[in-house]
């Protein structure tokens, strides 16, 4: 991945809130070196969906491997006269030292389990707060934005064409990349391809219909430069009198003299049912089955969905703004809370108590467990301390956190532990994988694994989030002694 | 700007659409290398609000500038199959070498005027496209939407503490750029400060009170670090009841004895307009009048507004998602259209004719004039064609294109044209602008220039867009021959 690193040579150290540098300033100063955990994890799926695809490690492990203050950093920090001398010569040769787990890559989540741990010591867990939630927010939101549009398609190609309407270079960039991910089957956006091997597609621009003396002019040229990607957009001056009929013509004199078939037809703007179904008749009526149509404008998994139930008949859309800035609902909220201090030798579990019920923390270090029925559905995921094992070959009691009366046990199933360690004393020991893996392992999730009532748009299954006994024992005992702390 | 040169070290030449390379090579292979004009344009402000900020332009000029293919840029080309060998060649030495032509940045802007206008060869104008509108659309965006929040502030601090939701890293910093453009008082992003020179912001983490034995300990170290940036973060465990209590217990027993006072208190949960209100009557009580309430958690204009009209007592608020990501409204939608053709000494203007007459273009090479009543206040904004003056000593009929048929004078009027060169022959000409003078500028066209009744929350007034007769007529007749074409 040469071309990776050209592109990431950017010092991104410093894209930290102040707070982080002023809270480790303060560790510093406090000599407090205590190992501690970090979680990080959300409240709610995005667009009131069933489920989230977790995306953005890959760039949270290079962030914090590549940590490091330089000269200069060193004097704008000084210069803001907060903090102390040794702090900053501590900076100096500062390097992440800490371990860190996380879900694999595409894996679906749900709110308020652990996507990712962080274990390391105050300074190093305060200092990388701010980029692991970028990251993850970030590439999340893409990916499981795509996931939704690619499914409303049902099995139709769903692309990126989002990279100008993107919120800037990065945004363009990884943002194809969770797309992909996320299951569209290419981009638009050159450097992505470039990048992480994402197939590209592009058609031709209005600019090009409009440049030339008249729409067939247009597309006789680009037919005999581009015989074997022959997709024409035929909405620069009017689809069904104009840019369809000067396309079938395009097809029979000149691609078919040359053995070649005209590859599609793009539209980007009209009411997309109701034009498609005229253009695909037109296209048949002239022995064009094969023509592809192609649409785009302001498509997303509404969208694609209506057009999808009035008949219209396209073959591949390109998917811009409404994907690349998850423009219905465009914040991934996860957030980063510390769950558990060691001092002394002893491992304190911390809760976060809050007016707000939804925002109260699952305190403690903890593993997290998929659990999957006879079918090799998931039919659940479990919190459990983190010395606790789960033995399958027994039936198992959990609690219902919602329901923590009822007297609830797992049969014939089985588990697979969500979190695996990707940084070890700050060193990448997960090795970088293929988008193409990533990408199939989300589509083996959604086909196989994930509840169909999980996957509705509308008022999808909650998926559970279970707790072993003692997880939840723990948790509550924190809980009713936060209440006399108060009292 | 020397940090900024390491910042940006990345070739981000090919964050382009495929599309681009495509035309790109088409003009090469047909050796089409006539000059064009672009314009750049929108069709509508975010949020149905009266305005937008236009910013965004110093990167543009950076990307332009800076734009190169390198060898392995040009072998990942190649390798995609679809360019001719000659144009791959020709990509080792391109630099872009036409004109560019802008509105200032921080310029009040409206829709259907070029706020950026590219005059040079097919293959430089085709190539320039993905980048200037990402550029554009993003920084505008956060811009015009800071300034709404900063106004619903009434002259209260809005600083931005988005970087967490921030689409990526470019998004987190570029954002904080603009968004102090569009009047924020500063960022928490502390590369963001580093590189534009932007003052920082910044409190406490919850983990910082979570992490120290209790809420009590956890102020008085902090005091005791920063005891002239004393910002209390005072919703951990419950703010009525034990934040606020250990917030005035410490400014008295910690700070009042170093001769300090406590500077503030932050809220991040819960009603703000309910607590602020009593949080101030109790930190009055106790003597604490000069110190300031702080508040964050999913603001925007609307909460800000409504927390006003309740009466909430802040004074300085922190806003995050809702700005660094425009949620309401996450997208810009600025689009890149042909204009005009040069061909064998005659510029041909081009019009894109649609079915949405909203989308019909303006064509030609023109001029965009702000004119102004005998106060200073705007009172529209005028399309001449290029090689038009408009002369203020008379009075000036102008075309309403609403009402074409009415008989329309300026009178008593100034102009200013609103573009000016910024590269030339694809060199800079333009010094980079200081981000204090841009965001004085903004200030000073909110206050002094722009029509009250545009800056509404609601049904703002919808600025004039004139035209002069003879660009009206022009218009008028590429519309009707376009209609005649059809026929």
């Amino acid at each position: 991945m040469a071309a990776q690193k050209i592109f990431d040579k950017r010092n991104l150290t410093m894209m930290m809130d102040l707070y982080e540098l002023t809270m480790a300033n303060g560790y510093f100063e406090d000599h407090a070196d205590n190992y501690v955990t970090f979680d990080v994890f959300y409240r709610k799926n995005p667009d009131n969906g069933g489920y989230a695809i977790f995306a953005g490690l890959e760039q949270v492990i290079e962030y914090i491997e590549n940590m490091h203050f330089s000269e200069e950093d060193i004097e704008y920090l000084r210069s803001l006269n907060i903090f102390c001398d040794e702090f900053l010569e501590y900076l100096r040769n500062y390097h992440f030292k800490g371990d860190i787990f996380a879900f694999r890559e595409g894996t679906i989540m749900y709110p308020n389990e652990p996507i990712l741990t962080v274990h390391a010591s105050l300074i190093d867990a305060q200092l990388v707060e701010t980029a692991i939630l970028a990251e993850i927010n970030h590439q999340s939101l893409i990916a499981t934005k795509a996931s939704r549009i690619v499914r409303a398609a049902k099995g139709r190609a769903v692309s990126d064409f989002g990279a100008r309407r993107a919120h800037n270079m990065d945004a363009a960039v990884y943002g194809a990349r969770a797309a992909y991910i996320g299951g569209a089957v290419g981009t638009a956006t050159v450097l992505a391809g470039q990048l992480f091997n994402i197939p590209l597609s592009g058609t031709m621009a209005h600019s090009w219909v409009m440049y030339q003396d008249d729409e067939y002019t247009a597309f006789k040229k680009f037919c005999e430069m581009y015989p074997d990607n022959s997709i024409l957009l035929i909405d620069t001056y009017d689809v069904l009198e104009s840019g369809l009929p000067n396309a079938i013509r395009c097809a029979k004199e000149v691609l078919e003299p040359m053995g070649k078939r005209l590859k599609g037809v793009r539209l980007d703007s009209g009411d997309l049912a109701y034009l498609t179904i005229k253009v695909r008749k037109a296209l048949d009526e002239a022995g064009l089955n094969d023509c592809m149509i192609v649409a785009s404008n302001s498509l997303d998994e509404y969208s694609i969905n209506s057009i999808i139930e009035q008949g219209g008949q396209i073959d591949s859309f390109g998917v811009g703004e409404r994907l690349i800035t998850s423009k219905s609902d465009p914040v991934f909220g996860a957030v980063y809370k510390i769950v558990e201090v060691e001092k002394n030798g002893e491992r304190i579990p911390k809760i976060k108590v809050s007016e707000t019920v939804e925002k109260i923390t699952n305190p403690g270090r903890k593993k997290v467990y998929r659990v999957y029925d006879e079918e090799g559905r998931a039919i659940s995921d479990l919190l459990t301390k983190y010395d606790e094992t789960v033995d399958t070959s027994r039936r198992y009691r959990y609690i219902d956190s919602k329901k923590p009366w009822k007297n609830m046990h797992y049969e014939n199933y089985t588990v697979k532990e969500l979190q695996q360690q990707v940084i070890k004393d700050g060193k990448r020991i997960m090795p970088t994988e293929n988008l193409d893996d990533l990408r199939q392992y989300v589509k083996d999730q959604l086909d196989n694994e994930i509840w169909v009532s999980e996957l509705r748009f509308d008022n999808p299954h909650v998926h559970y989030l279970d707790m072993s006994p003692s997880y939840y024992e723990m948790k509550m005992d924190l809980l009713y002694k936060s209440q006399k702390n108060e009292d």
